[in-house]
């Protein structure tokens, strides 16, 4: 038994958070940026009611042009946040949700820990108020897009495509879709706006929001990677743009930037996800024929950052044998796999890993800093600090008693006990949901009622986050049979 | 030192979360609810491109006229849910962000444990295609809203009002805005939609989304209470309408219903919020009339169902000594207050309260009984369920040494150790953020190596939840120093 025992390292591990765990979220809310505000000349009149769906517009102001964003924060977040940027047809609900009610995208990246900033772009959903004049009005063109978005050749879904294939969840996709009330011209300067708002970050982007990406992140340094699902359009130097590649849809045109700001792409890694049904020949099917064209367009796009000295990687999904994604990938049954390949990649290419080439994660040595520094501050007797350590419901488990957070800075204060010395032999922390536990096997030198004892103990410390500091929820004092040999 | 620690009683008490710690999601997404399909004639012919921005409608559909819902569900949520209504002008969005960026009502509930979901109604942020025909375009109103929503008098803010006066939240305040697309008759069928879908819910509804609330509380018992923020409108019964209330805006009047459908109202519990700067009599601001005559007529609706037998209470702010509140009370700068008189009115008025009348909380209730049930299965070696218990990374500290999961078990199965019995003399729990920890003192009888021992333990078990299920994450023995009195 003891050998079995003793042969059970302590071994230091960090958990992996699955998909099902809770999120913790330590910030969240909405914000809107850039957009101008129209003034109308004169003076407001304060006393005229003119109407409730009419108005005098006399000194008055509206504000319009703007993007709504959607950002959460969870907790240990990575350095860089996600930008998210939808693409035609609709908002940025696209990254939220899945038709089937599973977890949308920016929820499987807040779980790996990402900060998400999820983008209204002007004149869609919540960034309503645009200075252009629009008409909308029903037009239906749902086949059209179950078509082009290649979820199959209307009424037919694809063969083992990555859709769900209930009616209700086509329902519930199609309902995604919202006007476009602006005048086109607004994203990037929103994106922009953006970015200067929040710093450095990571924009994801999808489809016809690929081209304000590359814009914007040609425009902004702190753009800092740009991971694009299936991007609609691309830049190239001037001089070096191919040419248009025709289709049935109007095929695709590289758009010529001056190479100065062509280059700021070969600064940054860059990535691109194109999914499953796009053939190499031209074909019959207008799904076919429109993520043709910009696949081998973005085949281009990719050869001349790289021969630009950029890091560009194009991932062509069947070839690394994931099949079935339609265009809307990032919603598709198997997003969790993509958002797995997402932070490989970003791991990878933007150094956003947690390294585990140090005994301990920068997280498990922060909670083993702040157990240090609580033995030391228990050896001074330092009340103060350990009372902003201690969490108001915290309990300390002796061999002599159990008691709560007063108690025990009374016992410490009172010198009832004076933890005078632990000498630490192992130390591990485990992660469960948002609690980190630092497991040390110590001799704990102290002074109870005068006497000076030493005994082997395993020191249970349960550290809870809250107001984003770890706090001190439990400290229990496993007693520890004496052994022949030295621990 | 002894009396001192022997006289602090292990206490049970339930922690309260405070404002500022991480929020804990179970789940969190987006949906659509109610709308229709337009659906044209003939048949759809997938090879015709017509272009991007036109369409051939012909055998295709449109999905039209549905509200968009954000939800998210915290850990331990409460028994109702809050479906959030937002009023005239804007969108879900006000119910979750502040101009300033506080929080958002919604989470500040969330942080109350009350599962949020907030509509975007048909026409409006994300929930853009209607069968309507709209033109929009920029029509200056601002100043105009100003005065309507009681921040001031444009330009001049109220005094002492709970509204942020500088410049950048007031646009980040308009920029809330949005357009309507919809003709404006499809409310009540969402959110009668919404509560077929998920069931008994409160009601919360701000201004002109005042009214579809009355109306689908009427239409639906799963409507389980009424929250209304300055609601713009009421319903009376046939034959006890009151007379109409003029006032510079319009004024306003009563919606006579069947009595049989008014009594619905009086068979669940409703509460109006109103704030300042509302006076009893005429006076020259729109501001002030507009609500001066909602508010009026506000008291007439709650005499109406409290006359037969209902439930209703109006809250007038600044009558029990809250005051500053513009018409947009649940993004005002005291916002944390009226969540908290919502919370105390849910709690009383809809029996959301965690009882505090026995021993312990149902969720403490919860714990001590899956604690009682692993003694249980370790007297009886059940190694499966104790293997669905323990967490992945579950440490056991025990006097012999500390080990993870795989070797507990092995220790149990093996016989190595036999938990034969626990005696426990007391038992509390605490909870921090999501984790649970239940501290019992017992003696327990095990046998171990063949000896049967018992000792006085203070065995700390720390519970987190994970996948909707308590797990066990770290079970830590602490042997106590013997006593000449009886434990």
């Amino acid at each position: 038994m003891k050998k079995c025992i003793e042969t059970i390292l302590l071994s230091v591990t960090v958990a992996m958070v699955s998909a099902q765990e809770p999120v913790v979220i330590e910030k969240q809310g909405h914000f809107s940026v850039a957009g101008k505000t129209i003034q109308r000349e004169g003076e407001y009149d304060n006393s005229k009611f003119v109407g409730w769906a009419t108005q005098e517009e006399k000194g008055q102001s509206y504000r319009a042009d703007h993007a709504f964003v959607h950002y959460q924060i969870p907790v240990q977040p990575k350095k860089l946040p996600l930008v998210f940027i939808h693409g035609y047809g609709g908002s940025g609900v696209c990254w939220e949700m899945t038709p089937d009610g599973r977890d949308g995208f920016s929820t499987l990246m807040l779980r790996k820990h990402y900060s998400t900033y999820v983008m209204d772009l002007p004149g869609r959903g919540h960034a309503g108020r645009t200075s252009a004049t629009t008409t909308v009005k029903p037009v239906a063109d749902e086949m059209f897009w179950f078509d082009i978005w290649r979820i199959g050749v209307w009424p037919d879904y694809n063969k083992g495509v990555q859709f769900p294939t209930d009616s209700v969840s086509l329902s519930q996709f199609f309902r995604e879709m919202t006007p476009d009330l602006s005048d086109h011209r607004q994203d990037v300067t929103a994106i922009d706006a953006l970015t200067e708002r929040i710093g450095k970050n990571i924009l994801v982007t999808h489809s016809a929001g690929g081209f304000p990406g590359w814009m914007a992140a040609m425009q902004n340094q702190k753009v800092k990677g740009v991971v694009a699902y299936e991007p609609g359009g691309y830049v190239f130097p001037e001089g070096e743009v191919p040419a248009p590649i025709e289709g049935l849809t109007g095929g695709v045109q590289g758009i010529p930037v001056p190479l100065e700001q062509f280059m700021k792409l070969t600064q940054i890694p860059i990535v691109m996800y194109f999914g499953d049904y796009i053939p190499e020949t031209p074909s019959e099917k207008l799904g076919d024929e429109n993520w043709r064209v910009r696949l081998q367009m973005g085949r281009k796009f990719v050869e001349a950052i790289n021969r630009h000295g950029g890091n560009a990687t194009l991932v062509e999904l069947p070839k690394i044998g994931i099949y079935g994604n339609t265009h809307f990938l990032m919603q598709d049954l198997n997003n969790t796999q993509l958002a797995d390949l997402l932070e490989q990649w970003l791991d990878v290419s933007v150094g956003q890993t947690q390294t585990m080439a140090k005994a301990f994660s920068s997280t498990e040595q922060e909670l083993i800093d702040i157990s240090n520094a609580k033995w030391q501050w228990m050896s001074e007797k330092n009340v103060d600090k350990l009372e902003s350590l201690f969490h108001e419901n915290a309990m300390f488990v002796h061999m002599g008693g159990s008691w709560g957070k007063e108690a025990e800075l009374e016992t410490i204060k009172g010198g009832f006990i004076h933890y005078k010395h632990a000498d630490i032999h192992d130390v591990s922390v485990k992660f469960t949901a948002n609690i980190g536990i630092v497991y040390s096997n110590i001799h704990l030198t102290s002074m109870v009622a005068g006497n000076e004892v030493t005994f082997p103990f395993m020191v249970t410390e349960v550290f809870v986050k809250e107001n984003g500091n770890w706090q001190l929820g439990s400290l229990v004092f496993t007693r520890l049979l004496e052994r022949t040999e030295n621990q």
